[in-house]
Order: C-alpha cells, then structure tokens, then sequence
C-alpha cells in the first residue's frame, strides 16, 4: 500500500529559484518526494508547480504545514492549494435521465480508481433514483422549471452544504446553472457532448450531424459562467463517417463521454489539474 | 499491373432495385466489378453507388459506356460521373509561402500514390518557385491585391483553361477566393489548419491556444461560397498540452496538414468521394 | 421503428457478375435493400459479400428464403447464413472474477446496443453472482481445476445446450479451452489485453511493462484451438509513458478490453462479420 | 529567439533531497531554470532528472559546469550528461533504398525542427545520392555483402569518426548492425515497421497482413545488439481494413515511420530521453 501523502499546487509570478525554493521546503523538513512537475507559461510569467512528497517520515506535524508554507508562498504572492491523500473529498453528481456517465462513476468508484466519497445524487428527474439506492446514496429529486429555478436552485446548495460537498459533477445534467450557483458553489466538472468550441449549447451531436464532420468529440470542462466556455480539462474524439446515423453519433459519443468524464475527475481528485487564465494545466 | 478499370459515381433517389440495376448493368456488357459500394440516406431518401470494373474483356467499347448508361440513368434522374482510370486528370496546385503541403503532394505524386497530373503551380509569391522548377512543374507568381484581385483571378482562370486543369489542391493558399472563381472553377480542394467548424477563418492555431484546448486538428474540405463551409473530406487531430506553444502547435499542425489533405487529394482522384447536401460520402 | 430485416452474408470463388446476381434475387422477389457491401480478395480469388434487406413487402415467406436461395448458391459452392433481425441470438457470458467486462456488456444490452438475449452466465469463481442475480440471469459456477477439466466442459456444452445458447463471450474468461470444448461449439468471442500478436497468453500487462513499450492495446477475436492466434474481429490501443506502471496499464487496459469487446460482439450480432483463413471481413 | 541554454540530464539511485540538490546547484549560480521534470522507478529505485536553464546570467562559466557538477555527482554515484543548446550535434543517416525517411528529415532539418548539423550521408545503394546532393551533403556508397560486411563496417566507422558524428540514423537502412559495430559507436535510432514487440525482423507487413490485423504501427528505438529489441523512443498506429492490400499497409506504414522517426530524433536531439534497464524515459 502507498503511505499517506501530501500535495502542494502552487501558481505565482515565475522567478528565478522558485523550483530550489519549494523542493528545499519539503527537504529541508526531512520529505520524500515522489511527483513533482512544474510548468511556466512564458507569455504571462506565470510558475506553476505540483509536489507531492511522503508523510511518512516528514518532520513537521501535518496540521502545521500549512502555516509554514503559508510563510514562504506569502512574499511571492503564490496562491497554492494543500491536499492530503487519506483526507477524501465528498464529492455529488447531478444527473437527468441519461446514466451512462453515472454509472461509469459509480463503477470506477467502487474499482477504486476514484479518490472520493459520494453520498449524494441531486437529479431533476426519478428515472435513475433505483441505481442511487443501489448504491446507497442519498438521491434527492430537484425538479427545475423556468418559474421555479431560483428556489430550487438554493435548495441545491443547501443541500451541498448540508453533504459537506466539494466537488460536483455534471454527468448529464441537462440543465444550465445560474450565475448565482456557480458564485456560490465554484468547483464544478461538466460533460460537453462535443469537441468545444465547436457546438456549444443545445444538441450537438444533431448539428454535427447537419455539418457533415468526420469526427465527433467530447469535452470535460469546469463549469464558468459563460456557457461551455469554462477552463478545457480533457478532450476526446471518435471517427465517423456517412454511415453513422445521429443514433450512431449518439451511441458512439455516449462511450466518449463517460471516459474523458471520468478521467478529468480522476484528474482532479488526484490534485493534478491548476486552471488559470480560461485554461488548466494537467500534471499527469 | 492492374489493368484499366471505369468507375461510375452515381447518385438518384432511392427505389427498390437500384443495386442490381446498376450492377446488371456491368454484369449484362461482361464486365467484372472489382469495387462496389452503396449509401442510402434515409432522411432524404439519397441512392449513391460506387461502381468499378475491369475495363479488359467489357464489351462495351469505352466510348458508347456513357451513352448506354445514360440511357438508365435518364429515367431515375440521376446525377452520374464516368472516369477511366488511365485517363489521367490534370491538377493545379496553388500555394502562398510555406512548403510543407506542397512537397507532400509532390512527394506522394513521384512516389505513385496520386493518379494525376501537376503540370502547373500559382502561388501569390514567389518563394516556392525553386521547388517548381526542381519538379519541372510550370510557376505562375499572381500577387493578389485587394485593388487587383477581380483581375488577378480572371487571369488565374484563364491559366487553368490554359492547361485544362480539373481539380485544384490549396495548398496553404493564404486568399479567400471570390464566388466569381468558384463558380467558374467549382472543383477545388482547400486544406484548413483546425477541425472544423471550430475555429474558421484566420489564426486558428493562435485561437485554439487562447482557448485552452486540449487538441487541434485539421480539415480537407471542397470549397465553397461560405468560407471554410464547404463538404468535409477529411480530418484528423492531434493531442497538445499546457506544454505546447503556439509555435508547437504550428509544428504538430504542418504534420496534421499535409496528412490531412494528401489523403483527401488521394481519395478524391480514386473517384472515392460523392458531394451532396453540403456533405460527402467517402466510398473507401 | 425499423421494421425487420433479413441478412445473407456469403462467400464464394470470385467469378463475373456476383454481385448482379446477389442482387437480382432480392429484387426478383421485391425486397428493398438497405445495406450492401463486398470484397474481393484478390489474393485467394475469394468474393464476400453482405445483403441486408427489408422483408415488409419482400415476396418470398421468409421460411422459403433458405430454399430459393439455396438454389442458387449451389452451382457456386457458396458458404452462407441468413440471418432475420428480429430472431434474437442467445449468448452466454463466460468470466472469472473481474466485472468490467460484463457490466459493460449488460449495460449496452440494457441500452439497447446489443441485439441479444442473455440467459446465461457461467463462471469458474463465484464472484460476480450478484451481477447475475441483479440482472436476472442464470449463474452457474463451475470451478475448473486440472483434474476435472473434461468433465466441467461436459458440463458447460451441456449448459449451452440447454439454454440453447449460439454465441459466447469470454469476457475474461482466465481459462484456455479445450480443443474438445471448441469442436464442439465453434462460435466463441475472446477478449485479449494486448495488441496481437504481441504477448499472446498470460500476463500481457507484466511483459509489456518489463519490454518498455509507448502504446498497450487490446483484441477482440475468434477463438480457435491455438491460444490467442483466431481471427481478429476489432483491435485498439492507447498510448502510455514511462510515468505509467503495471497497475496502470491494467486501469488504462480495462477500458480498451470492455470498448474493444462490446464492439466486437455488436458487429458480430449485426451480422457484419465473416472470417476465412484466419482472418476477418468486417462489413460496418 | 531563445537564449541558449545548458541541459542535465541525470540518473541515480533515489534518496531523499535529489530534487531539491540538483535545483539548487542551478539556483545557487543564479540560474533561471525553464524546464524541469523528474521520474522515480519505484520498482527499481531509480531516480531520473532533466534540468534546462538559461546560459545567460548564470555566475559559472560553461566550461565550469562540468566540473562544479562532477562534484555533486560524484558521492551519489550519477550517471549524468550536459548539453549545450548552441552546441549543436553532428548527425550521419544511413538509408538503402526508400527515400520518404530521409526526405522527410531532411525537410525537418531545413524547416528549424531538428536541432543538429547533417554532413554525412551513407547507403549501400547510389538510389538516393541526388538527394543528398540537392542538400549539399557528402554521400557515401558502402555496399555491403555478406564477404565485405567487417571491413566495409569498418570503413562506416572511420567515416563517423571523420565526420565527427555524434548520432546516427537507420532511416530504413535494411541491413543488420553488426554487434562490434554497435559497441564501437553505440548512438544509433532505427525505425521499425511495426509496433514491436510484434513482427521484429524481416518483412513486418506482410506478416501483419497474413495475420489479419487490424492496427499496423511503427516503433523507433535505440539500436542494442538484439535486433528490434532496444529501448523503445516512439510508437504509433493506424488502423486498417480488410480492404488494405498489403501495399496499402505499406503506404500507410510510411506516413507512420517518418512521423515516428522523425519525432524520436527530434525528441533525442532536444535532451529529453534517457535509457536504462532497456526502455526509455521521455522528459517531454
């Protein structure tokens, strides 16, 4: 079995040393690492790093990491993020009426290929409330309408709150979050049934299907404002030709999706994704 | 060798029978099919065939072929093409600065893999004319102007009269055409560096990079009126990752090109490829 | 709805005007093709040929098809099958302990992409009993061991007789066959976890890590009596790093073997599949 | 234009503070570190790094380095090479008969993506001499026969020592290295038609497409006394069909080598592989 580990993921303004500066922070404090990879976006001045070292061994206690961390990324201005492999984040999925990308969670979850808890599934339809129970995790109908949106939208975040939630995922949810959710609830994984940008919004395999292309797409994303347009995590694409059908597209896109889905999670659960700037940086 | 063989494209609306009519057709004159291919769209009720067969020991002198089939052809109003294999078609190759499409064509036409000729060469500068005159090819410079353009692309049209061209390959031509050309000249074959319909129209690469993408790709298309709108031919992507810069996805997308569009080229003179409703069918 | 279908995939000594006359049949009896496909393999002189024909308003009863066409099959010496789509295959599923196989094919069989029924699941452990039951299928467990091999594959041909099982999957099935077992039901799909014919037999994961390869795959194929050498129906591969260790591979492999295998059996109950000299034709 | 810089690359056995070490020797002589990447072998203890850092500004000499980092090394028992980006390396292809390797390296090489200097080229056919003309580089006809291979091996020795060659290239050089040539200049990168382990030695293709394959690949390594058996750089696929002869396979098989060999020597030529134990870590 791997021991427990810490991971820093750090973003700051690129300077000479920040590699030595950070590596030498979980030296000099007696750390093994095991990952560390950074990046530098050249045309922002922008240092990105990931380092993941061994608990086991490290001199500092872990609750006090933190604070002295804190001390070094602050005269850089760093924003940095700090994750501990054995503290498991809470982690909801939204769904409609669709279960392939559900299912395909729940499978990996259970594989153990999925750092995470889940004990909660918000759908605005019932159809896949039997595999929720299946399970044993808590569903809650939310239907959504024009008319009704605002309330039921604060009831999801009650309900996020109340499970503890920290990551949420969009595995077909076919409906479009308002401004005021995601500034309330920011971390946010959505499917998109195409290669963005191409074919945002409504129906996208039919539109596709309407232009003629050779190959069909999938795309997971954080969830911003601006519909479809969040920072890219993973993209996936299949070949097809005249032969396939909109059902062709449909069935085939279906197998896209819950794969680049279930990997942009995988991703982030294993703290190897730092967006900035529209766009993120994958550590893999 | 393989001996010469005739090809018929054909497309009509569906009816029962139409498989064994043409196929009868061959069979009936003693001919041998040694491709045949067929599509139906149901949405539109669109029949489209791919015949080929040995022309040795056909009965049918190759002259009267398009006589006696057109007398079948008539009463189903379809559209058809005849092509003879050892009838080679003339092709123009029409470039601006960078070389990579351009050698590629050239280099899969000396080899054998494209069944054409390239006796002629227009680009608007004149930075490629020494690859011209190593393969003995004719080099036109036709700098285009807004102010000279309508002209310009007269004396273009008149080149490819000149040399009875039947198809021409943009290979990288940095120009919009003018619906005057293609109209005049509808057979024309454009490469477009991203896969669309994401990202038309200038500096796709730089755009795909302000987005954050995680591949690019790119599109053989026929051209038409609306600007990299035409019937997709061929596409295909490559992955890219916060690592690569625009100058790498330059570099990843040069190779994507010249595959991209060769290929398209190649299934193009194999009479592989039907246009219809903005679209193609790839008999291959 | 698509209204039912009748299939002849057959295979003869090439000879001028098949294809007429393949088709001639079903248009002398009234049938309106919707799909048809052939190949010539011009190295054996061997003609292959796919017809798929819609029998509302189709002439012949379907039970007199067999005998007309029969007839004209025989002065050729053709092999064939007829096929109605809505005679529903039965398949059994073979397995062993790991569950990604089966449950991707029952999920796709509940979703409707496989044309099938599924009375039977026998396994050499009892591990995924549960899946059985949830599904509603029969579970047999039939522990295989050195010493009662024979008998146990008695037993397993008698299972497949008595739910009169035509096809079955071995969707990690960790046990070789019998030459016996295969005489004696000759129609059996196998998925294997690398890209044949590298590393045929055990541990293909374990050698393909030691040999330091870039890309894994897997093999969806038929199986004979010589290990992992049967006709490939589907193949596919995913590139992995230096970054990736054996416990990857097997995570990344898992989704190959379960796209890889469903696909192949989809083609399969499609009728889209004929194998000759160890190889196969895929008509899709 | 980037500024040159010096690239480490280094391997040894792993202990606590190796990256955070290395980093400071970089930082502590006021180097700006562009690139840094790291790998661990848990299985074998091996830890491997590659560091890229800008020249200017940096407090030690170049001709400093060398020393000031042998002794760091040293204790810890590394392996270790550095490089100049300015310093660029004398590379030799060797080729027979088929020119679409060396063309396509050779229009790399003039387009600023292959990072070295090409003054020798050899073969034991005169095919390709015009090509080597029309670049300007000395051509060297070696016929080998199984009578003349030791001194005419020879002779390719004294020509890469004359040349000063660094590097060479099996661009599709269909002759086996013997094992004292190999051991008296032991930097060689071969393409292979195939992706190994599968089909190594002669004829790959034909022995593909009598196996019925459905994915025909390419795979460049280094070149070790085993045929076909040296650390893997590079590998690709694509797929084929039942329609694909076997000149299909090796047309297609042609856009695979020279995109793979030519992404291996560029990868080699930037620093960013390292071998041990007979596999390659790729630091891209």
């Amino acid at each position: 079995m791997k021991s427990a580990t810490a991971t820093l993921l750090i973003s700051c303004a690129d300077s000479p040393g920040l590699v030595a500066k950070f590596a030498n922070f979980i030296y000099a404090n007696g750390g093994n690492i095991i990952h560390a990879d950074q990046h530098t976006d050249f045309s922002t001045g922008l240092f990105l790093n990931r380092l993941e070292w061994q608990l086991e061994g490290f001199n500092l206690p872990r609750e006090a990491i933190a604070t002295a961390f804190g001390a070094i990324a602050k005269p850089l201005e760093a924003k940095w993020q700090l994750h501990f492999s054995d503290t498991i984040p809470r982690m909801a999925i939204w769904v409609t009426k669709q279960d392939h990308c559900l299912l395909d969670l729940l499978w990996r979850w259970q594989a153990g290929e999925l750092n995470a808890e889940i004990p909660l599934i918000i759908s605005n339809h019932t159809s896949l409330k039997a595999i929720a129970e299946r399970f044993q995790i808590d569903f809650y109908h939310v239907p959504i309408t024009k008319e009704n949106k605002v309330e039921q939208e604060e009831l999801e975040l009650e309900l996020l709150s109340k499970y503890d939630i920290k990551l949420v995922i969009l595995a077909k949810y076919m409906q479009i979050l308002s401004p005021n959710l995601i500034a309330n609830f920011p971390n946010i994984i959505n499917i998109h049934h195409s290669f963005l940008p191409a074919f945002p919004g409504a129906k996208p395999y039919h539109r596709a299907h309407a232009r003629g292309v050779k190959i069909i797409g999938a795309t997971a994303h954080y969830v911003t404002e601006v519909l479809d347009e969040g920072p890219i995590i993973e993209q996936q694409v299949v070949h097809v030709s005249h032969r396939d059908t909109i059902a062709d597209f449909i069935r085939k896109g279906k197998d896209l999706e819950r794969l680049v889905l279930s990997h942009a999670v995988r991703l982030h659960l294993e703290n190897r994704v730092l967006s900035y700037d529209n766009r993120t940086v994958v550590f893999n």
